[in-house]
Parts: structure tokens; C-alpha cells; sequence
């Protein structure tokens, strides 16, 4: 990656996404200048203070107005209602990528726009529970998958520069379409989540109806339980713009727990192993 | 810790727990001699190899014969059906722990042995989903709760050095009776890893028939999934003895998700937002 790919990177959400892509563009040199906004103006303030973005925007406009490449890590449904208006003021070269957890719903959003060829729809498939500017984490994206979605729908030009941008600072890529992605993310991401939330609640429910003292669990309900501490207003969207296939995927679960269940309620071993193993 | 607890240690079973329990005893020097046998001769072997253990006996008969205090980490089956006959050959003054995930059923099966006071019943709230001797680990007790069955049942003396000997390796105390045990550890322990067992399989299900690609997973699914590669073994037995408490603590967890996916499925966002609170 020796030559220089970015004049100026705009971020809108500078936390744990937009801020770790903010430390490896720096880290790589990737841009000449990254400028933020959040709408928490204090997280922009700390995102400064932290030296994530040399500037903070007054508002997505001005942002989206200096940047050649605008990262949107917002929560989805958030994106998908803005991104048309976002497109309306495209620049030619100008690129808009995203970072959200669901694709058909903001891939539907701009399917018809006259600039769509501008956008290219990314999912870094990584990150914590924790959220915020000071959550932000050098190489978080090395050597996890990127997804790039419905690629074909983006201006080749554009999908270059993305594609190596996500290599740059480390990650894997793959290309797939919005309802593969979605149907995968639901499996292997939101319907997680959702367990990791119920069983949170179990044991707060459990702790307040019979006296359960949460404070001898082991490490295993931790590891179960890390990503419930999530933000809800991100996941909320997520779960609601996912909802046919996190449901699906969620009923998929409860038939799995159902014959655990059963194997153990009739002694019957030999199906415990077998669903085990 | 100045004074030196015991002579020989005999430990039943040097995989995670028994062999990390070797390893503090050694740093911390609290015994003089620690001598160990297992199932599997290899892994015996394998623990004299790394110096978890100066002796390997040849039979557990061969290592009580030997010890002062005798640690029984096995699975919580065997043990059940073992502990009695150990505790026919109990010296005076010779103390057996365990080590095991649910006590109900050890702790009835020697309510009425002549040498029931012999034996103290612990269960140490730590661990990894590894096992095996190279799965042993310094510090594995350290801030973690220890919790000690039934104490009542035991000799004093023998309970006294047994809380010394876990305290001396950093690990906090606390009391309680078998049923509430076996029900705090159904929540907190076993019911958890029927989810992250029912979690991985349904993952495994997906990729087998709708061609999902799991290698795309971030980290989220890594954690909740870590404890499926905890060993059949161990933890069939445990499921089997902990039925009761583990069904219904899988009902309440199905009640919780069952109240996410209604949330979910009618929109209820302001319901859904309170359950994830």
C-alpha cells in the first residue's frame, strides 16, 4: 500500500467502528486528513481529544462537503433513512461506505438512486461490546472477514479503492449479496445476541425472584454473557430491519435447545453425546 | 500461609483443575510432596513431564494409600459411585476433596458413611473448556469463588485446612448447602453451556444445510460458543445429576427469549428495549 489512497476521510460515528478505522488509517497512512462528527457532540470532543480525527465537523453536511471518502457508522436504521439524502450531494469520485449489521434494507433504500454507484455497502465483521471514542482499537479488522455487498451495484473505481482500504488495515474480504449477508448475519451474529440478552435476563430475573447470587459465576457465564452489555440503541435497529431471517434463525436455535432439552429429561445419553459432539 | 498444610498431596485426575491446583500447591508451597494418578496413563505421564506431579501412582488405592489430603477431580458420575469406597480406607486425620459441578448427589451418598467427615465438598467456580494436564494454568483460583458444600458435614479440622489450602491459592469462600448449590450452578454454569452446546449445533446445522459460511463469524459467536468445546465427558455426567435444577433453569431462559421474540416479531420496541435493559 504505498500509494496514498484518501485525501480527506470523513467518519460520521466515531466510536468503536468509525474510531478503529480512524486509528489504522493514521497508523497506515492511508489519509492526508480524517475529520469526524458524532451526534453526541461529546464523544466528537473526546474522538479529538484522543487524536482519532484531526477535525470535527459542525454537521454531516459539512463533513460529507470536505471528505472524498465518507465512512457512515451509524446505527442502521439511522443509515438507511438518511443515505439517499447523503447520495443526493455526491461529488463524482466521491465514495460513501457503511459498516452496519443489515444490507437489504439500506441496499433497497438507494437501489434506484441516480448516484447509488457511489456507495459500496461494507460489514467489517468485528468489534466488542463496548462503544464510544475511547472504545476505539488498533487493528481491530486484521484478520477478520469484510463483507462487501451487492458489489456489482457500486462503480468499479469506488469498489477499488474500499477493497483496498479494508486490506490495508488487515481484513479478509469477501463479496456477497444482501440476502445471503443478512440470512448469515442473523445466525451468526444478531441471533447471539439475542441469547447473550435473554440469558442476561434470566439471571437478573433469577437473582431477583430466588435469592440466586449472580457473583459466583465462573467464567463460562461471562464469556455467555459478554456481548448483552452491547448498545441497545445499535442492536434495537438491527433486530427490527433482520426480523424475518433473526426469527428464523432464533426458532432454529430453540429446536437444537429443545432436543438438548428433551435428551435430558429422558436420561437418554446416547442423543446427549451425539448432540454434543 | 507460613506453615506448611500438608505432607502429600494425592491428586485424582491432573487435567485442568486437578493439575492447576498442583501447580499453585507447588508455588505456593503448600505441601512437600504432591503425587497424582489419572484414567488415562497418558496424561499421567504427560503431568510428570511438565512437573505438575513428582510421582504418578499406580492405582488410586496406591495413591490414598500415600496421601494426606487427596484431591478428587473426576467426572462428578464416577466420583458419586467412588466416594464412598475411598472413604472405607480413610485414616484418621486424612482429608478428601472434590472438585466437582453438582453436589446433591456426592453429598447423599455419603450422608451416612462412618467417615463422611473426612470429606469436604468444594467446588471451585473457575475453569476454561480446555482439559487435559497442558490445560492446567497458574493462578487459576485466584479471585475466584470456591464454594464449600454442606461444611457442617465435615470435621473441623479437616474443613479449617481445607479453607486454608484455597485460600493460600487466592480464591474467595463461600458456604452453602447442596441444594442451593446445585441450583446456583444450573443457572450460572450448566444451563449456560447447554446454550453455548445447542448454539454450536445449530450453527454446525445451518452450514450442513443451507450452505452458511461460517468462517465469517466474528467474535461474538466465538464467545458464546467458547464452552461447547468443554469435554462430553465431564459434563454429561453433570447434566444427568443437575436434571431437576438444569430443565428448569432451561425454561426460564426459554420463557426470556420466547418475551424477545414476541418483542421482536410485533415490533414492540419499547418492550424490547426494557427486556434488553
Amino acid at each position: 500500500m504505498a500509494k496514498l489512497l484518501i485525501k480527506t476521510v470523513g467518519i460520521v460515528g466515531i466510536g468503536l467502528i468509525g474510531g478503529s478505522l480512524a486509528k489504522d488509517v493514521r497508523t497506515f497512512g492511508l489519509a492526508q486528513r480524517i475529520i469526524g462528527w458524532n451526534r453526541t457532540r461529546a464523544h466528537a470532543d473526546r474522538a479529538l481529544e484522543l487524536g482519532l480525527v484531526d477535525d470535527v465537523a459542525e454537521s454531516v453536511e459539512a463533513l460529507i462537503a470536505q471528505a472524498d471518502l465518507v465512512v457512515l457508522a451509524m446505527p442502521v436504521n439511522v443509515l438507511t433513512e438518511q443515505l439517499p439524502k447523503f447520495l443526493d450531494s455526491a461529488r463524482p469520485g466521491q465514495v460513501f461506505i457503511d459498516v452496519g449489521s443489515t444490507k437489504m434494507a439500506v441496499v433497497n433504500a438507494v437501489a434506484q438512486h441516480p448516484n447509488r454507484k457511489a456507495f459500496v455497502a461494507c460489514h467489517p465483521m468485528a468489534g466488542t461490546e463496548r462503544s464510544g471514542p475511547d472504545a476505539a482499537l488498533d487493528h481491530l479488522f486484521r484478520n477478520r472477514f469484510t463483507l462487501i455487498i451487492n458489489p456489482e451495484g457500486s462503480d468499479p473505481e469506488a469498489l477499488e479503492r474500499v477493497t483496498r482500504l479494508w486490506e490495508a488495515v488487515g481484513s479478509v474480504l469477501a463479496m456477497m449479496d444482501a440476502e445471503t449477508h443478512d440470512q448469515t448475519a442473523a445466525l451468526l451474529s444478531h441471533m447471539p445476541h439475542v441469547l447473550a440478552y435473554a440469558l442476561a435476563r434470566t439471571i437478573k430475573e433469577a437473582e431477583r425472584n430466588q435469592a440466586l447470587n449472580a457473583r459466583f459465576a465462573g467464567g463460562g457465564l461471562a464469556s455467555m454473557t459478554r456481548i448483552a452489555h452491547s448498545p441497545i440503541s445499535m442492536w434495537q435497529p438491527i433486530f427490527c430491519q433482520n426480523k424475518a431471517f433473526l426469527l428464523s434463525a432464533i426458532d432454529s436455535f430453540k429446536e437444537q435447545l429443545d432436543a438438548f432439552r428433551k435428551a435430558i429429561d429422558t436420561d437418554d445419553n446416547e442423543l446427549l453425546n451425539q448432540l454434543m459432539k
